[in-house]
Protein backbone atom coordinates (compact mmCIF):
# COMPACT_ATOMS: atom_id res chain seq x y z
CA UNK A 1 0.00 0.00 0.00
CA UNK A 2 1.29 3.58 -0.86
CA UNK A 3 0.69 7.42 0.58
CA UNK A 4 -3.12 7.91 0.87
CA UNK A 5 -4.10 11.76 0.13
CA UNK A 6 -4.38 14.20 3.04
CA UNK A 7 -8.10 13.88 4.54
CA UNK A 8 -9.15 17.80 5.94
CA UNK A 9 -10.88 18.33 8.88
CA UNK A 10 -11.79 21.39 11.01
CA UNK A 11 -11.42 22.61 14.80
CA UNK A 12 -15.11 22.58 15.96
CA UNK A 13 -14.05 24.31 19.12
CA UNK A 14 -11.36 24.74 21.34
CA UNK A 15 -10.11 23.76 24.99
CA UNK A 16 -10.66 26.25 27.64
CA UNK A 17 -8.37 25.55 30.49
CA UNK A 18 -6.28 26.74 33.73
CA UNK A 19 -3.39 24.68 32.37
CA UNK A 20 -1.73 26.82 30.01
CA UNK A 21 1.90 25.19 29.26
CA UNK A 22 2.23 21.78 28.23
CA UNK A 23 3.80 19.06 30.22
CA UNK A 24 3.71 15.86 30.59
CA UNK A 25 1.75 15.16 34.49
CA UNK A 26 -0.67 16.62 37.10
CA UNK A 27 -3.86 17.08 34.54
CA UNK A 28 -6.38 16.06 37.30
CA UNK A 29 -5.67 19.98 38.99
CA UNK A 30 -7.04 21.82 35.99
CA UNK A 31 -10.19 22.72 35.30
CA UNK A 32 -11.37 22.51 31.85
CA UNK A 33 -14.28 22.99 29.05
CA UNK A 34 -14.88 22.76 25.42
CA UNK A 35 -16.36 25.75 23.91
CA UNK A 36 -18.07 24.89 20.66
CA UNK A 37 -17.50 26.92 17.77
CA UNK A 38 -20.36 29.05 16.56
CA UNK A 39 -21.11 27.68 13.27
CA UNK A 40 -22.59 25.16 15.32
CA UNK A 41 -26.23 25.37 17.12
CA UNK A 42 -25.83 24.78 20.63
CA UNK A 43 -27.98 21.72 20.41
CA UNK A 44 -25.13 19.53 18.82
CA UNK A 45 -24.19 19.09 22.63
CA UNK A 46 -27.75 18.91 24.09
CA UNK A 47 -27.81 15.12 25.41
CA UNK A 48 -24.32 14.85 26.60
CA UNK A 49 -25.33 15.58 30.17
CA UNK A 50 -27.01 12.64 30.16
CA UNK A 51 -23.90 10.65 30.05
CA UNK A 52 -21.35 10.89 32.75
CA UNK A 53 -18.15 10.26 30.46
CA UNK A 54 -17.06 11.38 27.31
CA UNK A 55 -14.56 10.90 24.46
CA UNK A 56 -12.76 13.86 23.61
CA UNK A 57 -10.76 14.59 20.49
CA UNK A 58 -8.26 17.03 19.86
CA UNK A 59 -4.93 17.78 17.79
CA UNK A 60 -1.68 18.89 19.55
CA UNK A 61 -1.52 21.70 17.37
CA UNK A 62 2.08 22.15 19.59
CA UNK A 63 3.89 19.66 18.25
CA UNK A 64 5.62 20.45 15.19
CA UNK A 65 5.75 18.47 12.08
CA UNK A 66 9.93 17.75 12.49
CA UNK A 67 9.15 16.01 15.81
CA UNK A 68 6.67 13.78 14.67
CA UNK A 69 8.31 10.29 15.35
CA UNK A 70 7.35 7.98 12.90
CA UNK A 71 9.33 4.79 14.17
CA UNK A 72 10.35 3.15 17.22
CA UNK A 73 11.21 5.29 20.41
CA UNK A 74 12.02 5.55 24.20
CA UNK A 75 8.69 6.82 26.10
CA UNK A 76 9.27 9.64 27.41
CA UNK A 77 13.11 9.55 26.43
CA UNK A 78 13.70 7.25 29.02
CA UNK A 79 16.07 4.95 28.47
CA UNK A 80 14.96 2.15 31.53
CA UNK A 81 11.63 1.81 29.30
CA UNK A 82 11.67 -0.24 26.07
CA UNK A 83 12.35 1.50 22.83
CA UNK A 84 8.62 0.59 21.41
CA UNK A 85 6.65 1.90 18.27
CA UNK A 86 5.29 5.17 18.29
CA UNK A 87 1.77 3.36 18.14
CA UNK A 88 2.65 1.53 20.96
CA UNK A 89 2.96 4.38 23.02
CA UNK A 90 0.24 7.46 23.45
CA UNK A 91 2.99 10.42 23.53
CA UNK A 92 2.16 13.42 21.20
CA UNK A 93 5.03 13.77 18.88
CA UNK A 94 3.01 11.31 16.45
CA UNK A 95 1.77 10.65 12.48
CA UNK A 96 -1.19 13.41 12.68
CA UNK A 97 -0.96 14.65 16.15
CA UNK A 98 -4.60 13.41 17.05
CA UNK A 99 -4.96 12.92 20.71
CA UNK A 100 -8.00 11.11 22.55
CA UNK A 101 -9.27 11.36 26.23
CA UNK A 102 -12.12 9.96 28.22
CA UNK A 103 -13.10 12.90 30.38
CA UNK A 104 -16.17 13.13 33.58
CA UNK A 105 -18.65 14.95 32.17
CA UNK A 106 -19.54 18.13 34.84
CA UNK A 107 -21.94 19.88 33.14
CA UNK A 108 -23.47 21.19 29.72
CA UNK A 109 -24.58 24.29 29.38
CA UNK A 110 -25.44 25.81 25.26
CA UNK A 111 -21.62 25.81 23.64
CA UNK A 112 -19.88 24.91 26.89
CA UNK A 113 -19.10 21.32 28.07
CA UNK A 114 -17.78 21.34 31.48
CA UNK A 115 -15.32 18.43 31.90
CA UNK A 116 -13.09 16.89 34.49
CA UNK A 117 -9.54 15.25 33.56
CA UNK A 118 -8.53 16.60 30.16
CA UNK A 119 -5.01 16.71 29.32
CA UNK A 120 -5.05 19.40 26.61
CA UNK A 121 -3.62 22.67 27.03
CA UNK A 122 -5.54 26.33 26.96
CA UNK A 123 -6.61 26.85 23.34
CA UNK A 124 -6.34 23.28 21.72
CA UNK A 125 -8.49 22.59 18.87
CA UNK A 126 -11.01 20.08 19.25
CA UNK A 127 -12.17 17.77 16.67
CA UNK A 128 -14.74 15.30 18.00
CA UNK A 129 -16.44 14.79 21.09
CA UNK A 130 -17.72 11.33 21.46
CA UNK A 131 -19.81 9.92 24.36
CA UNK A 132 -18.41 7.31 26.40
CA UNK A 133 -21.11 4.14 26.21
CA UNK A 134 -19.80 1.13 28.19
CA UNK A 135 -20.45 -1.33 25.31
CA UNK A 136 -17.66 0.56 23.62
CA UNK A 137 -15.07 0.11 26.71
CA UNK A 138 -12.98 -2.93 26.76
CA UNK A 139 -14.98 -6.29 26.72
CA UNK A 140 -11.94 -8.63 28.56
CA UNK A 141 -9.44 -7.81 31.00
CA UNK A 142 -7.17 -5.28 29.87
CA UNK A 143 -3.00 -6.31 30.14
CA UNK A 144 -0.71 -3.84 29.48
CA UNK A 145 3.08 -3.56 30.42
CA UNK A 146 4.48 -2.42 33.58
CA UNK A 147 6.46 0.62 31.76
CA UNK A 148 3.02 2.11 30.70
CA UNK A 149 2.32 1.93 34.71
CA UNK A 150 5.46 3.54 35.60
CA UNK A 151 4.77 6.34 33.12
CA UNK A 152 1.43 6.88 34.40
CA UNK A 153 2.07 7.52 37.90
CA UNK A 154 1.78 11.30 38.21
CA UNK A 155 -0.43 11.57 35.33
CA UNK A 156 -3.44 12.58 36.82
CA UNK A 157 -2.22 13.78 40.31
CA UNK B 1 -14.92 31.62 18.53
CA UNK B 2 -15.13 31.51 14.84
CA UNK B 3 -14.52 29.12 12.64
CA UNK B 4 -10.93 27.85 12.06
CA UNK B 5 -8.87 26.84 9.25
CA UNK B 6 -8.42 22.94 8.24
CA UNK B 7 -6.08 20.63 9.73
CA UNK B 8 -4.29 17.83 7.07
CA UNK B 9 -4.49 14.61 7.89
CA UNK B 10 -3.03 11.72 6.26
CA UNK B 11 -3.86 7.87 6.45
CA UNK B 12 -1.49 5.50 8.09
CA UNK B 13 -2.62 2.58 7.32
CA UNK B 14 -6.15 0.45 6.04
CA UNK B 15 -8.33 -1.45 7.70
CA UNK B 16 -8.78 -5.02 6.44
CA UNK B 17 -11.85 -6.53 6.75
CA UNK B 18 -14.18 -9.54 6.09
CA UNK B 19 -17.00 -6.43 5.92
CA UNK B 20 -17.37 -4.23 2.85
CA UNK B 21 -20.34 -2.99 3.00
CA UNK B 22 -21.53 -0.46 6.01
CA UNK B 23 -24.13 -1.37 8.22
CA UNK B 24 -25.55 -1.03 11.72
CA UNK B 25 -24.77 -4.31 13.87
CA UNK B 26 -22.95 -7.64 13.95
CA UNK B 27 -19.63 -6.78 13.90
CA UNK B 28 -18.06 -9.40 16.14
CA UNK B 29 -18.45 -11.83 13.53
CA UNK B 30 -16.09 -10.12 11.26
CA UNK B 31 -12.20 -11.26 10.61
CA UNK B 32 -10.05 -7.76 11.17
CA UNK B 33 -6.96 -6.26 10.42
CA UNK B 34 -5.22 -3.03 10.22
CA UNK B 35 -1.67 -2.95 7.07
CA UNK B 36 -0.14 0.04 7.58
CA UNK B 37 1.14 2.04 5.06
CA UNK B 38 4.83 1.14 3.38
CA UNK B 39 5.52 4.63 4.55
CA UNK B 40 6.55 3.71 7.73
CA UNK B 41 8.83 1.33 9.08
CA UNK B 42 7.17 -1.94 11.06
CA UNK B 43 8.73 -1.25 14.14
CA UNK B 44 5.93 2.01 14.52
CA UNK B 45 4.24 -0.75 15.52
CA UNK B 46 6.78 -2.68 17.85
CA UNK B 47 5.28 -3.44 20.92
CA UNK B 48 1.65 -3.34 20.79
CA UNK B 49 1.21 -6.75 20.91
CA UNK B 50 2.26 -6.27 25.29
CA UNK B 51 -0.95 -4.79 25.00
CA UNK B 52 -4.41 -6.45 24.90
CA UNK B 53 -6.57 -3.61 23.32
CA UNK B 54 -5.74 -0.67 21.28
CA UNK B 55 -8.19 1.81 20.49
CA UNK B 56 -8.12 3.00 16.18
CA UNK B 57 -8.99 5.97 14.77
CA UNK B 58 -10.19 5.91 11.61
CA UNK B 59 -12.44 8.18 8.72
CA UNK B 60 -16.10 7.52 8.03
CA UNK B 61 -14.64 7.62 4.11
CA UNK B 62 -17.98 6.53 2.77
CA UNK B 63 -20.25 9.33 4.24
CA UNK B 64 -20.82 12.40 1.77
CA UNK B 65 -19.84 15.82 3.12
CA UNK B 66 -24.24 16.15 2.82
CA UNK B 67 -24.45 13.79 5.12
CA UNK B 68 -22.93 15.51 7.95
CA UNK B 69 -25.41 16.05 10.93
CA UNK B 70 -24.31 19.45 12.65
CA UNK B 71 -27.04 19.91 15.05
CA UNK B 72 -29.70 17.32 16.95
CA UNK B 73 -31.20 14.07 15.46
CA UNK B 74 -32.90 11.13 16.48
CA UNK B 75 -30.28 8.39 16.86
CA UNK B 76 -30.62 5.98 13.83
CA UNK B 77 -33.43 8.08 12.55
CA UNK B 78 -35.77 6.02 15.63
CA UNK B 79 -38.39 8.73 17.00
CA UNK B 80 -38.64 6.34 19.85
CA UNK B 81 -35.96 7.60 21.11
CA UNK B 82 -34.70 11.23 22.12
CA UNK B 83 -33.63 13.78 20.08
CA UNK B 84 -30.00 14.54 21.18
CA UNK B 85 -26.70 16.45 19.22
CA UNK B 86 -24.48 14.37 17.27
CA UNK B 87 -21.89 14.94 19.93
CA UNK B 88 -24.16 13.07 22.02
CA UNK B 89 -24.27 9.99 19.78
CA UNK B 90 -21.63 7.87 17.99
CA UNK B 91 -23.24 7.89 14.44
CA UNK B 92 -20.99 8.06 11.89
CA UNK B 93 -22.72 10.96 9.89
CA UNK B 94 -20.70 13.79 12.42
CA UNK B 95 -18.64 16.57 12.18
CA UNK B 96 -14.67 15.67 10.79
CA UNK B 97 -16.31 11.93 10.30
CA UNK B 98 -14.03 10.77 12.62
CA UNK B 99 -14.51 6.90 14.08
CA UNK B 100 -12.48 5.29 17.36
CA UNK B 101 -12.94 2.06 18.54
CA UNK B 102 -11.40 -0.04 21.41
CA UNK B 103 -10.58 -3.51 19.97
CA UNK B 104 -8.63 -6.40 21.35
CA UNK B 105 -5.20 -7.04 19.74
CA UNK B 106 -5.22 -10.79 18.46
CA UNK B 107 -1.58 -10.14 16.61
CA UNK B 108 1.14 -7.99 15.32
CA UNK B 109 3.44 -9.24 12.67
CA UNK B 110 5.54 -6.52 10.72
CA UNK B 111 3.14 -3.87 9.71
CA UNK B 112 0.12 -5.75 9.79
CA UNK B 113 -2.17 -5.71 13.47
CA UNK B 114 -4.59 -8.24 13.66
CA UNK B 115 -7.60 -7.47 16.31
CA UNK B 116 -10.95 -8.30 16.82
CA UNK B 117 -14.31 -6.24 17.39
CA UNK B 118 -13.36 -3.02 14.57
CA UNK B 119 -16.24 -1.75 13.36
CA UNK B 120 -15.28 -0.42 10.08
CA UNK B 121 -15.40 -1.65 6.73
CA UNK B 122 -13.09 -3.11 3.77
CA UNK B 123 -10.43 -0.33 3.15
CA UNK B 124 -11.72 2.01 5.73
CA UNK B 125 -8.46 4.58 6.13
CA UNK B 126 -7.06 4.47 9.51
CA UNK B 127 -5.07 7.99 10.86
CA UNK B 128 -4.25 6.63 14.51
CA UNK B 129 -3.45 3.88 16.71
CA UNK B 130 -3.52 4.40 20.72
CA UNK B 131 -2.45 1.46 23.14
CA UNK B 132 -4.86 0.98 26.01
CA UNK B 133 -4.07 1.74 29.47
CA UNK B 134 -5.94 1.40 32.16
CA UNK B 135 -5.18 4.47 33.35
CA UNK B 136 -7.21 6.30 30.30
CA UNK B 137 -10.34 4.25 31.03
CA UNK B 138 -13.22 5.77 33.19
CA UNK B 139 -11.75 6.61 36.76
CA UNK B 140 -15.41 6.50 37.77
CA UNK B 141 -18.83 4.58 36.98
CA UNK B 142 -20.04 4.86 33.63
CA UNK B 143 -23.90 6.16 33.19
CA UNK B 144 -25.71 5.95 30.32
CA UNK B 145 -29.22 6.78 29.13
CA UNK B 146 -31.52 3.96 28.44
CA UNK B 147 -31.65 4.71 24.53
CA UNK B 148 -27.61 3.78 24.24
CA UNK B 149 -28.15 0.75 25.92
CA UNK B 150 -31.09 -0.22 23.34
CA UNK B 151 -29.29 0.82 20.33
CA UNK B 152 -26.08 -0.94 21.21
CA UNK B 153 -28.21 -4.46 21.82
CA UNK B 154 -26.99 -6.20 18.35
CA UNK B 155 -24.05 -3.68 17.60
CA UNK B 156 -20.98 -6.40 18.67
CA UNK B 157 -23.38 -9.97 17.99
Amino acid sequence: MTADAAIAIRPIGRVRSTRVATGDDGWDAEQASIELDDAFEPDALAGLETFSHAEIFFVFDRVAEDAVERGARHPRGNPDWPRVGIFAQRGKDRPNRLGATIVEIVSRSGRTLVVHGLDAVDGTPVVDIKPVMAEFLPRSAVRQPAWSQELMRRYWS
